[in-house]
């Protein structure tokens, strides 16, 4: 047992396993928060706890939450005529770090694939369709990566409202061919969307 | 609130502000376990908790325990006539990745240093001399990096060790200049530590 106890293996085992993060990254972190006595550790698990317990996603556009209903589709100062549809909750955080969009989400949770057999059915693309037809929206936003997967999911979401009425805009030139929006820089990703176009 | 909730951008924060990790690194550590219904999260803050309440420093050599004293100085099968001292907890978890040295550690928990003002009593050398001289160790291993306050301390501990009788030895060549052991891989500390050196 190299490394102090059971619990700082087993601590350190589960810390490599995350996103971006090894063996060697994970042992450093460990230190690090064991050295700092500052209670940082405690903090860190009573956060994570919290969060565990209490993260949902919102019943009405798939975000992040600790509610029913998240704090943008309970906001009466965002708009409700306007709907930016995302593939996951990492892009509406992106999209919200660029203060440029004021109106409502809806997170696909992925992109149509015929590889992985995902239908219009698992990102609840119907219900997307209801969803807008109902609120009386005007402007639906496709912000979807420019990737072949999100491209593909655009036009088909495109030509599902094709005959409601509602205006269906993409984000504009300014997305990088084959970018995913999360790793974009927030400038550019506000640009794209100020700019966005008329499918 | 861009990202779910107060304790989502407060565990944002705190994950981004550890070592090797930043704000983008951590929101998306965060999304993984969010996302991760395995209860993950949960465990990682229980683990958390446990290894803040519980982790001290071992009261004969420094490294981190969950004990008074730590499983490698209670191991009736380590040979107490070999005590190998370290700059850090890092660098002794290093070495024992090696599987090669079977003594107990000394941990310093630093080095000598001009600049920073950090002198002998700092760094505990009279209790190592201490200890070294109680224990009736034979043969003491400066495992310290090879960098100029590595060095600087190395020699420091020799000089004070000399009267002693006690053997002085360092690692091989094989540690490259500058180097910090916590970067190499097993392979080369182990190589070193059996090609240690008298000093
Ligand atoms: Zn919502
Ligand atoms: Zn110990």
């Amino acid at each position: 047992m190299a490394e102090g106890s059971d619990d700082i293996q087993a601590l350190i085992a589960l810390l490599g396993r995350l996103p971006g993060l090894g063996p060697r990254s994970a042992r450093r972190i460990v230190l690090h928060l064991i050295r700092k006595r500052s209670g940082q550790m405690s903090q860190l698990a009573q956060l994570l706890d919290s969060v565990a317990v209490n993260s949902r996603e919102c019943l009405t556009c798939g975000n992040i939450t600790d509610r029913d209903e998240c704090a943008i589709c309970t906001d009466p100062a965002r708009a409700s005529g306007e709907i930016c549809v995302v593939e996951d909750v990492a892009d509406l955080w992106a999209l919200e770090r660029g203060h440029v969009f004021r109106g409502r989400y809806h997170v696909l949770g992925g992109t149509l694939s015929a590889l992985d057999e995902i239908g219009p059915e698992d990102l609840g693309i119907p219900a997307l369709v209801d969803r807008v037809t109902r609120e009386g929206v005007s402007e639906v936003i496709l912000a979807l990566n420019a990737t072949v997967d999100g491209q593909t999911t655009a036009h088909y979401i495109a030509d599902a409202l094709d005959s409601s009425g509602i205006t269906v805009t993409g984000l504009a030139q300014g997305v990088p061919i084959g970018g995913e929006l999360d790793y974009l820089d927030d400038g550019t990703i506000s640009a794209a969307l100020r700019a966005r176009r008329k499918l």
